[in-house]
């Protein structure tokens, strides 16, 4: 190999085989409460493709359709999803949008696999279907506006520094389990992947075509099922910008791990908000950006061999 | 290194230093009018990180900011951007979002770095901007009519097979030179490029924290210089799913190159619309997924030492 070729790095693997998933001390997935079905034909297809000899290879690819979300009766969103849990990107979206909060009563959500439109009903018409109802009339879009209302839910939050410290060592331990999750990831890559964990235990493990999808539907399981934010961690598998950072401090979660890079104004940010933010966490190598005084760096006299 | 840490693939590289950027041939970056300056203060900034045994280092991070693209007077997005190039951003998002055509009169960009605005003026209002005030009135955001409007805009079109075939040989050599670009990923990571290419010349490099920004920049020095795509080669870092597509093929690019993975979808799209599409390309390793009739597998004899 080159050293041009090796200054080219991936967004996601090579051709994955399901044979690479690396091996893993029994009972280290049993944390594991959801996670994605990489057997369901509805998630990934074989295709015929041609290799750079012009010979016949035959691959996995992840399929992707649309998912128009609605909240009531006001179209929001039409995403692009690997179409797994099209419940929870739904409910998560709008809580994580702030159209909803994460305590909301909803009556139901109704998901239409032929239509691709997944439904979330509020007894009651809520504010922002009535503050949508009002701006759309003079700004066109209300992206911008989401924009807007995104950032100023982060201001004057600050995550609370309480329980134990996380050791470097139960991390890294994490990390390695977190690689040996099967997925799509290492069936077909071309995805994103992003769990919910307490200390080496994974909990949730969520994987989309969109990597904010991933992130959505974790909030979504979360805003369903109740589940309390502190002192859980996050992962994800895409880089640490600012809507990333946004959204797991709205979250409630006090960490957020990423073995991919990261923008000034997201590290920026979780300083801002006392999040802990953790990049290029792979292997027993990490860059700490944010909040080191919730980590135990019991590893540093490990040789790191 | 474990099993274990091998299979966690990064959607960008490690800690990266310019000094990584591969030698290269004098003078096979002479093609290159338009590209990122890694130099640019205001592109990326110096931090302190704690890395995993707890010393203190310095390293690169890009930055991100808002950009809120307006059409005349109506306010269409926020994206968040690395902010070069704005005013080929807000065009250039515009054309590809179906909202202007790509030889659309255009009166003048305004671009007010303070507010973050960059304002597209066209001579008369848009139909774009009276379909806008018809709808919002019922749908409340107009993402999904958006979205709609993009597959509209791929049916029935093909695109055609003129030009020479172009041999494997010359597009590794294309992806060595890219590879070599003075670029803020190889200067701070977390950041996507993409490029137009000719044969084995790149023509325009452009970068941002978001891919689709990159492709739209692209696209708007492609409006505003009145770029012919045919027989050109579009490459991206980012994966190739249904969006990428979509954005190709509507600018008209016969050839979709990237080093990452697919979608089915994305796959199906190029097929109907005759779009030459390679994924995984890599050193001296692709994946042909649609259109191979482009190409003269010209490197099938060699043994890919």
């Amino acid at each position: 190999m080159t050293a041009a070729e090796a200054s080219v790095n991936d967004e996601e693997s090579a051709i994955r085989k399901r044979a690479s998933a690396p091996p893993i001390e029994d009972g280290a997935l049993d944390s594991l409460l959801l996670a994605p079905n990489p057997e369901d034909p509805d998630l990934a297809q074989t295709i015929e493709i041609t290799n750079e000899r012009g010979q016949t290879e035959r691959v996995r690819a992840v399929r992707e359709k649309p998912l128009t979300i609605f909240l009531n009766d006001a179209e929001i969103v039409t995403a692009m999803t690997v179409g797994d849990f099209p419940e929870m990107l739904a409910l998560g979206y709008l809580v994580n949008q702030g159209m909803l909060p994460r305590n909301a009563r909803i009556e139901g959500i109704d998901y239409d696999d032929e239509l691709g439109v997944a439904v979330v009903r509020t007894p009651d018409e809520t504010d922002f279907e009535h503050k949508l109802k009002k701006k759309t009339l003079t700004s066109g879009c209300a992206q911008g506006t989401i924009f807007g209302d995104l950032m100023e839910q982060l201001e004057g939050v600050w995550l609370p520094d309480d329980g134990p410290k996380l050791p470097i060592s139960t991390l890294t331990r994490l990390l390695r389990r977190l690689a040996s999750v099967p997925s799509l990831y290492l069936e077909a890559g071309g995805i994103h992947g992003c769990a919910l964990a307490e200390e080496d235990r994974p909990l949730i493990y969520m994987e989309d075509v969109g990597r904010h999808n991933a992130v959505d539907k974790i909030a979504g399981v979360m805003a369903q099922e109740g589940v309390d934010p502190a002192g859980k961690i996050f992962y994800t598998t895409g880089r640490l910008t600012s809507e990333m950072v946004i959204k797991t401090v709205t979250m409630g979660l006090p960490i957020l791990v990423s073995r991919s890079g990261f923008s000034a104004w997201g590290v920026e940010l979780a300083r801002q908000s006392n999040l802990t933010l953790i990049g290029r966490a792979k292997g027993r190598r990490l860059t700490v950006l944010s909040g080191g005084q919730r980590l135990l760096f019991d590893t540093a006299e490990d040789t790191g061999t």
